[in-house]
């Protein structure tokens, strides 16, 4: 075991560099669910292209962005949204105060995501008018908690 | 539909406002790969710490983070290392050709990483031995690749 604790030591050193040293605990967590976020879009994005016919859809780039959705939207971000890091408290976040006063509500909004995009992964391979069909309620799980959690971007 | 519609339409000028746009196809896949790292590795670090005891073991702040390490590793990372997103084309990147000319062993060391997620979901739980004895496998799998695959960070 030794070699392999080692090689995990030094692991977490080039892991961690760059990024949590500096960084207060909150400041991180603030850091890591906007990553989380900007790869929700991303991953979205590709899907809405093809959606919308601005990337032509090709049905296995279409399952594998909606499965990597859904792998992602499992997150559970509840480590991610520490008290106090709210845009009120001066750290650079959009978050509202109104997400820890309605924590369950901010969480099933956030769930119905990983829903919607587990519906999606089941009809993305099946052509462009059936993944069509799977972004209404993906999109609106983005809006709704965008519309009551987030504050306008600047 | 159509207010879902609409609704998507508007969540995805949203979701891909200042991210995106400005972005080539390409400079957006090496952004959103280096966000899912930045993830991986703000969510392996919670492990480390708490294996380490630099911060206090808790069962449950375990057994979340280990299930968002494994829900995350599942991402299928095929597309967002399109050819020629290399360090030495001028992208803004650490991954080495060597990716490129050894694909089915990078995504094997890749998929190695979801193993030992999967594995450390299962015992991190258990008390903070338990939760030791899996990230050695843990840490390797990130050595392992960025050894082979990542140019040395500056």
């Amino acid at each position: 075991m030794k070699p392999l604790r080692s090689l995990a030591t030094a692991s977490l050193v080039v892991l961690l560099a760059g990024a949590s040293f500096a960084q207060s605990p909150m400041e991180a967590a603030i850091g890591a669910r906007q990553d989380l976020m900007k790869l929700q879009a991303y991953t979205m994005g590709q899907l809405f292209m093809m959606a919308q016919g601005k990337v032509p859809y090709d049905a296995k780039a279409a399952k594998t962005a909606a499965d990597n959705l859904a792998a992602i939207t499992a997150y559970d971000v509840t480590p991610l949204f520490p008290k106090g890091s709210d845009n009120a408290s001066g750290a650079k976040t959009y978050a509202l105060p109104a997400i820890w006063e309605n924590e369950p509500d901010f969480l099933a909004k956030y769930a119905d995501m990983h829903k919607a995009a587990l519906a999606a992964a089941e009809v993305a391979g099946n052509g462009q008018d059936a993944l069509k069909g799977a972004m209404g309620a993906l999109g609106g799980s983005c809006g709704a908690c965008h519309k009551a959690y987030r504050a306008p971007l600047q």
